[in-house]
């Protein structure tokens, strides 16, 4: 994309309330936009890096064998009724609203377990029909009383969420050790992998515990309790004495961080297949509930937290794998333009180029803000000193590369 | 894909309150699941249906030089306030809702307009900043009174609404034109260029006229009157004295036809831009309002027009730039499961492959109803006869090819 076609401009500052640095500088450098608190319009640039994030979910989950679908927004009480969750005193985050027609009373999905296991009355009967693993990317609506740190925590927002269907806790396991894994792969190829804590949290009626995936920044709203030697991670929820003498450790054994959570999965059991009648008939024609599992991540949290995470006190810094452009691409007098035009064009999906009628120093300082994670400069100087000017955005290690070594990189 | 794998099935029934051929067919096929009236969940075949109508939209509009950003359900009152577009009464089919700390109503959003006009104020100040082009596919909500048709009139779907903002009507009416040219080639590559025409529609106080697509189907809710010799087609609102005048037609001259609407085009002029004081400083230091026009394309009702327009009285027929798999693969005998396995697993994103443990006959019924392009068939009598069996849904022609031939084409 050429800078000077974009719409979107860098800003001095950000609004006064946003207190977190991510959204200070996701505002400023035009990946999003605040529409009121807790609601943020995703402008190119951030809409790039949310699908890139998205892609990455998606190739994990599909490798393991889930579906892709989209439910919708608009909820009918009557399954959530059917598990006790309609009213606000069971379910505090809801948005409700009427249909003009009968004023039935609608709902705006916070989660989706409900509507998916009432559908899959249609589709599932047999043991023959599980397991199924069936995943969506859907915008939640949660009416949180106080919607915080920018895109972290707010009430509109995409989510990944994943639920296996088995036929009982003995294939549930199984496929819950292998969505584990996709986790990890999705967090190491987002860039926060090495941060990134699988930690016991509280179960429920199927499961001592649920896990969550926290990763560390001070900024995070959780605090975790961990021993590497010992591989324990515990979430404040269960820092308890009965669960640290099963896990062999003491409380003084644990360091802890604050963190924020980018994912979580849980033994759902038959706690929605129960009430609602997901049922299959087995081998011996025998009914049974479904044993269910849910697995979510919150897509554009994930984004503010990577956001939060790298930046520094420039601007942003994006990991490889989902920034919006590889290159920021500065020219600096005729030549140099000419040569950046030129590479531009032949990849426009990887150079951001910064055509724009601006002093250098202007450009350099909205790379920088930008995050784009390699500068490339090319001015007289560059070309007498060899070819281009290569500035890595997260350690500012540059180099001068000649037009044929970075060429036959790209 | 392999079918044994689906968690979705093929059913005899669509629910009973379905009139549209299109919706039965869509339901039973297993691309989409009414989740109650005028909401609908995209199952994966339809969902890459949806996906790839989306991507031919978005290629056609990037290459115009439009942008791609993603806004929010949720809508602060404020703008509409300003536009006389929050009351119920000004617009009929708003759905609103309530955060839960202080009690402020909000919207959710059943077009763009406001939030979009409002934020653009952040970005343009000078003529430089313009033209600018921005668009979304973005989920609506309408709060019809009556939803119908399946998927072609829903109180939930997805929508692609693109904007302009040009400093004059010189400008507007350029883009104009080529927004026009960009449908067409839309259109076309969905399949219904041929029976879509382009009506005169009411304008409003900046232009005479608007434009909408109409694609001609017996279930469409419009009725268009057009001459083809003389290249006039009204919609039914502007069938008056003084505009057949106009276009030197008389009413004899017209043909009717039932028609969907596809899409539409307005000029907006500056009626967003001026009550929420978009504005831009000219060359002379002047200020004006942000000239504006609206292009609109409904995503899903789009996937429910096609569906509708092509189905026969076997089930669905895709044309194949948005069907989900090119081929339906079915195999008889072992050797036309292995041959068919490899193929599948060479090509995984080209055949849907039914691996089923079914008789042929429901499998080529299904191959039917699914309306996937192409029936390939490999058993012991094809492989004797040269190879494969190919059958091209739409018109039942069958022809077989050697092995090496039909994998030449793929």
């Amino acid at each position: 994309m050429k800078l000077s076609q974009s719409f979107v401009k860098t800003l001095r500052n950000a609004p006064k309330d946003e207190t977190a640095r991510s959204a200070q500088y996701l505002i400023r450098a035009g990946y999003i936009h605040k529409e009121m608190a807790g609601v943020y319009t995703f402008l190119p640039l951030g809409y790039k890096v949310l699908k890139n994030i998205e892609q990455i979910i998606r190739e994990e989950l599909n490798a393991i064998g889930c579906q892709e679908i989209q439910m919708t927004a608009l909820q009918n009480p009557e399954p959530w009724q059917k598990t006790d969750r309609w009213s606000d005193e069971a379910m505090d985050v809801w948005f409700k609203t009427k249909l003009h027609a009968g004023e039935q009373e609608l709902g705006l999905a916070p989660t989706h377990e409900e509507p998916l296991t009432n559908m899959l009355r249609t589709y599932i009967n047999s043991y023959k029909d599980l397991p199924v693993y069936i995943y969506q990317f859907q915008t939640k609506f949660r009416n949180e009383l106080r919607a915080k740190s920018g895109i972290l925590r707010t009430r509109e927002f995409l989510m990944k969420d994943l639920y296996s269907f088995t036929t009982d806790v003995k294939d549930h396991e199984k496929f819950y050790q292998i969505a584990e894994q996709a986790y990890a792969k999705i967090y190491d190829r987002l860039g926060i992998g090495s941060d990134t804590y699988q930690a016991f949290a509280s179960g429920g009626a199927f499961s001592k515990f649920s896990h969550e995936f926290q990763t560390i920044t001070p900024v995070g709203e959780d605090t975790i309790y961990f021993n590497e030697d010992k591989s324990v991670v515990l979430n404040e929820e269960v820092l308890l004495p009965e669960v640290l003498e099963d896990m062999h450790v003491t409380r003084d054994e644990l360091q802890s961080a604050q963190a924020c959570e980018v994912g979580n999965i849980f033994t759902l059991g038959t706690k929605y297949s129960e009430p609602l009648g997901l049922n299959y008939t087995d081998r011996d024609g025998q009914q049974h509930p479904v044993f269910m599992g849910c697995y979510g991540i919150g897509v554009s949290r994930v984004m503010g937290v990577i956001a939060e995470k790298f930046a520094d006190d420039k601007g942003l810094v994006w990991p490889e794998n989902i920034a919006p452009y590889k290159y920021y691409l500065v020219a600096i007098g005729e030549k140099g333009n000419q040569k950046a035009a030129e590479l531009h064009s032949q990849h426009p999906d990887l150079f951001l180029y910064d055509d724009r009628d601006a002093r250098p120093g202007e450009k350099f300082a909205d790379a920088e803000l930008l995050g784009i994670p390699y500068r490339v400069v090319i001015s007289d100087k560059t070309i007498e000193a060899g070819g281009i000017e290569l500035t890595n955005r997260a350690n500012g290690d540059t180099k001068v590369l000649t037009t044929d070594e970075f060429s036959s990189t790209l």
